[in-house]
């Protein structure tokens, strides 16, 4: 593999296409036979459909579902907490250990929107990030900060989402 | 499988990641061993990871490029039209005989935006798609008709872009 410069990309705001972004992302990087670690901060935000789908590049790619779930939805925000920085942990250390040419951190964003999490602290790993590695990290709420960081940012704007209109989530679709 | 109905996305805007969108779906729709055409309007658009990407899910993925290129480039803007005009009948060959469960049409916004084709017609086909069928229109310059008609529409807004800081694409990441 050539040398390259690991960008940090950033897929934020309100519309679809963030998570399947950095899906379309895997991908490409599978594609060429590069190795993608794909962390899920949220539970249930990567569905049925991936998961197949990821099995078909097993082993060049690993999917960890760290997360638990949406915090307003939540009846013990403590353990919410604990689960959340055991994933930043594990996030870090997979960073770190430089394994994975792609590491997607997905929905990390609300970790630091929830004050779960230090903002300071995603800033630090990424700035010490190996230095071929590219990192995307996906949610709403992404901060000034990290926006700064990042070589690419991406605001996905709702403009139009057919759940207002009453339509249904469509299997191999929305999920 | 269930019966459903098809949405018709749009990804829209100046940002990365419409095109990365579109793959993801098309990603997930494997995943659940649908069938899935992506009909590739602008050449070169698409490179090498995503083809090989694709190979690991044939037959259930078919992946056509038609275009030519970008007009401002050309030297035979009749032979743009042409090979633009064949690729739309193509698909909308593709969307009539409803072999899939997912059309992309990746960049064919381009076309009535260059005056290669008649936004109406595009209207026309994606109005009498066969029911089931999922359709996603990538590129900039989406009308407001087609974001209309569209059940779910995202503006992919550029907030940062690295070739803009002098970033190289990187492989496996931009392409």
């Amino acid at each position: 593999m050539s040398k390259t410069k690991g960008l940090i990309a950033v897929f934020t705001g309100n519309g679809k296409g963030k998570t399947t972004a950095s899906l379309g992302l895997a991908f490409r990087a599978l594609g060429h036979e590069h190795k993608v670690c794909i962390i899920q901060f949220i539970k249930g935000s990567w569905k049925y459909g991936e998961l197949e789908a990821a099995r078909h590049f097993s082993p060049l790619l690993d999917f960890h579902v760290m997360g638990r779930g949406f915090t307003w939805k939540s009846d013990d925000l403590d353990k919410d907490r604990e689960v959340a920085l055991e994933a930043w942990e594990f996030a870090k250390k997979t960073i770190h250990d430089n394994h994975y040419s792609l590491v997607i951190l997905d929905e990390l964003t609300y970790l630091p929107h929830y004050k779960m999490l230090d903002e300071k602290e995603i800033i630090t790993v990424l700035t010490n990030k190996p230095a071929e590695q590219h990192v995307v990290i996906t949610g709403r709420y992404a901060s000034q900060e990290l926006m700064e960081l990042a070589d690419l940012v991406t605001e996905m704007k709702e403009i139009k989402h057919p759940f207002k209109n009453g339509v249904k989530a469509q299997k191999g679709f929305e999920f």
